[in-house]
């Protein structure tokens, strides 16, 4: 039960298209796998996606603070001590993926070492997630020929839709024609990734009031203070915090200071320790959750259905677990596979999945 | 894995001496044990002490509803799906007590079955957790010479003062006595039992200024609710809500409210998959927790332990783990020992404790 090593290994793995957004684009995944091994020769994974733009990690910080500061808090602890690994990494400030990664992989090393899954250790609500797809920027008969793909293939029934673009029209024809497009029986939501002002924002909401949304997320900068609280104020749907509300404390923040009314949790950059404080503290609070995505691998995207899964909370919405294919390939040996619009928590202890060695040797820059 | 009955079973057995509270006496421990069973022969157990005055529940209501309303709820429901179970009893308003014993026996039984310790379930922060001591209504020299034995005998050096009489000056003299008796290096905090108004609490409070206190709690009723506002916004030590904080939703209410500063968690009330909502709400909020008591049996009081020891916000604050010493007898094979103020995580499976079948035949009362 005691764990004896973390490794941090990086790899890069190409995007079959470039990933664009109000906050910049993607062309490559550039995550770095985190192994904890154990003295009973468990290895737990995780998988760290490290975003520059949004919470100023990258590939050699994640490294850098997996080995040279985490790894030496955590050897010689037991896998079941996670609060006190949690109280340990949380000295360090920052390093969100890093951290998160770390406590992910510890957990996968708990539960094949105790023969359940991540669900069934945090609470075992149900086996499986609804998956909602995010759009990119396209011009709108591209983006909803792409959403009657997913459904036609996936199941999928429930969108996310990028926007944030100037003028804020080119967004709102996308997200009309969607709706004309795949009839009333479709979710649709929208994220501005923080392009739009305040005003904009609201502009944009007051000419979308007839199109049914679900939510609206992150449509204008969080460092707006007053235009954003004047924004979710008048917004008819729940306002998701994303990156403004990562930690505990921020979402007791933006949620009693009205600059949001519901929480998107990723497990990417919460990990499973602090996602359960996220989704006790929303649920406490009375807000909604949805589970979001940090451009996951299908490593990480099964982190996101495991936590998911464990709730009610969190498994009455789709989570965001689509973008993984994006990716060109992947690590695991068994490819994950959304079947009628859901993913389901594989059987398997832990997380259920494997890295495949060989393409971590063709994927892995580090030798 | 699977949960095959649930029982529930009445036992009476009285107090050393009466318990005298602002909002009640008894005379005897009047409670339910629940037992768990699965499909493995694992028997996971839990207590249910009513607290007619404070929860309307009774040894017969808390029977009924185990009975009648849960146990066919979760009987068929594996031990790990406790998000599940908390769903289902959820359905039903009130009941807390009964709920409580039906997830903590539930916890227990995963517990038995993995050969892990609630605490290691939970977090495993530590092991252990001081132990504050409830000192009941006396005149001061008494209550000064009960705290002074506690002391020399168990080593406890923090102690909840019970006040709320008329006039108020008969308490402030024994928190003062207590002071000048015990010394500098003893914690003392208070609690009214909602006994006084507000404006008794105020004046009670300012006299009590230098006397150096750790917290009050419900000093006087919370739904005084200017009042008890108006009080907490002048307390200058953080304001234990309790039993007018029991679900997460009263939490919020209250510290958002300003009614509360700081929550008294109890086991006995919100199980661990409850408390656990508690916790992270209080520490997202960031205020102060308390391990609370429900005048707890040594089953009850390791159930707070076992919870207390797995979080670090629990385990920084004495919890109120004493009140057995109160009981003439208990149900469990070894007496639970508190050594150096402090009572350990028993290093058994589940709660590691056993129900004594002699002790049991001897003191239910169904039979």
């Amino acid at each position: 039960m005691k764990i004896t090593a973390v490794e941090a290994i990086p790899y890069t793995i190409p995007y079959a298209k470039p990933l664009r957004f109000a906050s910049g684009e993607v062309y490559a995944a550039e995550h770095v796998l985190v192994r904890v091994h154990t003295d009973e020769g468990v290895v737990g994974i995780a998988d760290a996606p490290p975003r520059p733009f949004t919470y100023g990690e990258t590939q050699a910080s994640v490294i850098a603070a997996v080995e040279g500061i985490f790894a030496p808090q955590v050897v010689g602890v037991r896998l079941v001590d996670r609060e006190l690994i949690a109280s340990r990494l949380a000295r360090t400030v920052g390093n969100p993926v890093a951290k998160s990664a770390v406590d992910m992989a510890v957990w996968d090393a708990l539960g094949r070492t105790l023969d359940l899954t991540v669900t069934d250790l945090l609470g075992g609500y149900t086996d499986r997630m609804r998956v909602s797809h995010m759009l990119g920027f396209d011009e709108p008969q591209a983006m909803v020929a792409e959403a009657e793909r997913m459904r036609d293939t996936y199941g999928i029934t429930t969108f996310k839709v990028k926007v944030g673009r100037t003028p804020y029209r080119r967004d709102t024809a996308v997200v009309r024609a969607l709706r004309e497009g795949l009839g009333e029986d479709v979710e649709l939501y929208v994220d501005g990734n923080r392009g739009w002002s305040p005003a904009e924002s609201a502009r944009a909401m007051h000419e979308m009031a007839d199109v049914g949304l679900l939510f609206a997320e992150e449509l204008c900068p969080a460092d707006d203070v007053l235009g954003r609280r004047w924004l979710v104020r008048q917004c008819d749907v729940p306002f998701i915090a994303d990156e403004s509300a990562v930690t505990p404390a921020d979402v007791t923040r933006e949620i009693l200071g009205g600059s949001a009314t519901a929480v998107s949790i990723k497990t990417a950059r919460t990990g499973f320790t602090y996602s359960q404080r996220v989704h006790h503290l929303a649920e406490g609070l009375g807000v909604e959750v949805v589970m979001g995505n940090q451009i996951d691998s299908q490593l990480g995207s099964m982190c996101t259905v495991a936590f998911g899964a464990a709730f009610r909370l969190t498994s009455r919405r789709a989570g965001e677990l689509s973008n993984f294919l994006d990716m060109s390939d992947d690590l695991l040996t068994e490819p994950l596979r959304i079947v009628d619009g859901h993913l389901a928590v594989r059987p398997g202890a832990g997380l259920g999945v494997e890295v495949d060695p060989d393409k971590l040797a063709r994927y892995r820059t580090d030798r």
